[in-house]
């Protein structure tokens, strides 16, 4: 076949006329339609960490459940939990074909701070190929892939493999109830994979593909002084002032090399060998592309380490946000009761959340001065996981990526969390694969959140050739 | 006189019988009516620092205005400013007596935080014998007790000296607009002095009078990281958290000793010798009371001086307010763009606000790291002032307050900044007199901002005393 244009990829000329054709013919015939019910996901307000968008988060849940049906999916359910419902839908084409389960979270991040986007976060908008909206990305246009994916296998050449959705509604807020709906599904969650899209790759022209994720301990903790916030006048000077306490507290975490001085806090850090962080460090990056992306004069961090390695195997303390006081317009000359702030830990292998998060409280409690009164809340966690890349499925999405792509995928470390992957593990005891599509320059967690249309039907294309690799490689 | 009950004090038999006999009798039959038209005034939420009150503040004006005029006040008006008017009014009775001329403000601080309040700031409750309102006593309940005097001496003796008020509705948030309004009024404020109740005494026991005020220099400092919002398990680690470089930014600010460390910030310090120091630490005092009030284990402050000569004579930086990220509910894994935070500074004679804010802004900035961007946005200031306790004006105050409360006031230095004594000194070259009624657990600025109706009716009755000695001993 030395004549084949893409000689360098396993795949025989039948299925590239053949399933390719089809699945590029439909996404073509179809990919408005696939914009328009995307767009439609978006505007459901789905902020599942604000208690006052509950009945939108469950309106969400409806339309995934509706949309999976509509696709072709049996046994669709919407699950409530003790939280946010979980949306589950499967198709069984034959019981001794491999079974996929599919990841995927409906619920976003609070869109504020709201002044900063450039079109309203639920109101999505398309500028130069990109769709702007809260969640475009994180994770509905990422998860919504498969489901239009799905519907693309059943219209065209029928499905590879036997696909399970679960789809749930506060991975944002640590999936606090998925730990219980899993082990108490584990049959009906029976599967050879996980499949998720909710991380992201280098680029288009440098497709990658995740195989580690870091843990988290996110915590908040509060500082109190005084009864009462007193005036700044009367007994400024006298009286600790617990936003300047918080302040040192908080400025004692990281010492002069940017090395986090809790005791025991990188105890149980796994380190990299020289080639490991070698490998880790040829992955396309441009730190001046870098730093203009994100109008910064420097980088920050842990010294001895480079930015790939500080975002990616190295555990980080970051505060993601403080308060006390009067914040409001103009000038008030008052020394605050109280003074808050939260703070997240990024874990890497083999640390263990509950085991940080309780030396991280005992530490705090311990540094505190006996002028105020200090309590840490522990928000939520989820444990470092690295992925195989010598397992099947791992082969599957490198070869579907390698195919839609042209190229094979660079593996890399991603700085996130995804508290189920480990779970997934422990629970049903089966391994996860990281397919995902957006960038990190789509703005998660911020304003003006993006997804390329080009990435989403992208996704669309790979998605399918998984399966079918999957089936016949396992 | 040896019969006599109050032998120690200065006065004579008839004026004990004539005039105060007057006095008490008026304020007996007409207390409920001066409570009323407190709690009238009360009612106004007059917050100067925010633009949204702004129709409140010029109706609160109004209504002082209608105030001084039934007590009998003449050529009353209302002067519009830049900001929040000034309310002026007089009665002269005779061109060769002194002339007093009153100052306060009928602007108060914003309430928040609200929902600390036991009964809405702007609805005046009374709990056992004390008016809990914002601006009970800073300052509507203490120059209200002047507009009441007034009319109580014009209904019975008549006024012993001329009286001129001036009450202004821009103290909370630096007097921004009075400098220009008392440069272009010089003619008009002729006074031979400033008789102001805004501060506080030690107790009904123990009246006190304030010789000295603290000035300020206020800020509001604002550090820029990237961007945008980052998602902190992408970005984390390897971009500065402008929070976390605020916080060792303000933690840097004080030592170990708690002294300040901007270089300079101490160097026009007035030094107090030790028997002035001694003097200042006989007031009774009762540090054991002092923690309880505020539910503290322990003081803070600077090594080596007391809680009072911290809060009296000693130069503060504090934190009023900070924020920065994601504040809401629940978890939110973001790297904030940005953090900022309200910081003010007590000055002591003879600092210079101007020169403290520039050393402050130069300092702030020099410590910046380059991974961010420091802006710092001076909000107001006031210069600090002693007042001379061998004048004419205090030996009135200090006899009046003698008379009344069978007591000599122990004189204190006040922690607090009225912005408008050294002003009037500069502009007017007369001094001041601070006859304040209030107590320091009065919650000023605080919820549950609260006075007595003792000391306000005591006040009323102390004032037309003050004027009557000033008289004569002028």
């Amino acid at each position: 076949m030395g004549f084949y244009p893409f000689s360098n990829q396993i795949i025989n000329f039948d299925d590239k006329l053949f399933v390719m054709q089809n699945i590029k013919n439909y996404i073509e015939q179809n990919k408005q339609r696939f914009l328009d019910e995307l767009f439609e996901l978006l505007r459901f307000p789905s902020i599942s960490a604000d208690p006052k968008y509950k009945e939108d988060v469950a309106r969400t849940a409806t339309f995934v459940a509706d949309k999976l049906r509509a696709a072709g999916a049996d046994k669709v359910e919407v699950c409530p939990t003790a939280g946010h419902p979980i949306v589950y839908g499967e198709k069984i084409v034959d019981p001794n074909k491999p079974t996929v389960l599919v990841y995927g979270h409906y619920d976003v991040q609070p869109p504020d701070p709201l002044e900063l986007w450039k079109t309203p976060p639920f109101e999505p908008t398309v500028r130069d190929g990109k769709i702007y909206a809260r969640g475009a990305c994180d994770d509905k246009g990422q998860f919504y892939m498969h489901v239009k994916a799905f519907e693309l296998m059943l219209q065209t050449d029928g499905l590879p493999c036997n696909i399970k959705f679960m789809i749930e509604g506060e991975e944002e807020v640590g999936s606090d109830n998925l730990g219980v709906f899993v082990s108490e599904n584990k049959e009906r969650l029976k599967a050879d994979v996980v499949l998720i899209s909710d991380t992201s790759m280098i680029s288009l022209e440098n497709p990658s593909l995740e195989t580690g994720l870091r843990g988290l301990s996110y915590v908040e903790v509060e500082v109190q002084g005084p009864n009462r916030d007193l005036h700044s006048g009367v007994y400024g000077g006298a009286v600790a002032n617990p936003a300047i306490i918080l302040a040192k507290m908080i400025a004692s975490l990281h010492d002069e090399n940017n090395h986090i001085t809790i005791p025991g806090f990188y105890d149980d850090v796994v380190t990299l060998s020289e080639e490991e962080r070698e490998a880790l460090n040829k992955a396309p990056f441009d730190i001046e592309e870098y730093k203009e992306d994100l109008g910064i004069e420097n980088v920050w961090g842990e010294k001895g380490y480079t930015t790939l390695e500080r975002t990616g195997i190295r555990p980080t303390l970051e505060v993601n946000g403080i308060w006390g006081g009067y914040t409001g317009e103009g000038a008030k000359t008052v020394l605050p009761a109280k003074a808050s702030a939260k703070i997240s830990m990024r874990l890497v292998p083999n640390q263990n959340s509950n085991k940080i998060t309780e030396i991280f409280k005992n530490h705090f409690k311990r540094i505190a001065p006996d002028t105020v009164t200090v309590s840490v809340k522990p928000h939520h966690g989820g444990e470092p996981v690295v992925t195989p890349t010598d397992s099947v499925a791992y082969r599957a999405a490198s070869k579907a990526i390698e195919k839609s792509f042209g190229k094979a995928p660079i593996p890399t470390r991603g700085g996130g969390s995804i508290p189920i992957v480990a779970l997934f593990e422990q629970e049903l005891g089966i391994k996860t694969v990281l397919m995902g599509f957006g960038l990190d320059s789509d703005n998660l967690h911020s304003p003006n959140e993006k997804y390329d249309i080009a990435n989403y039907l992208k996704g669309i294309e790979t998605i399918p050739l998984f399966h079918k690799y999957f089936n016949e490689l396992s």
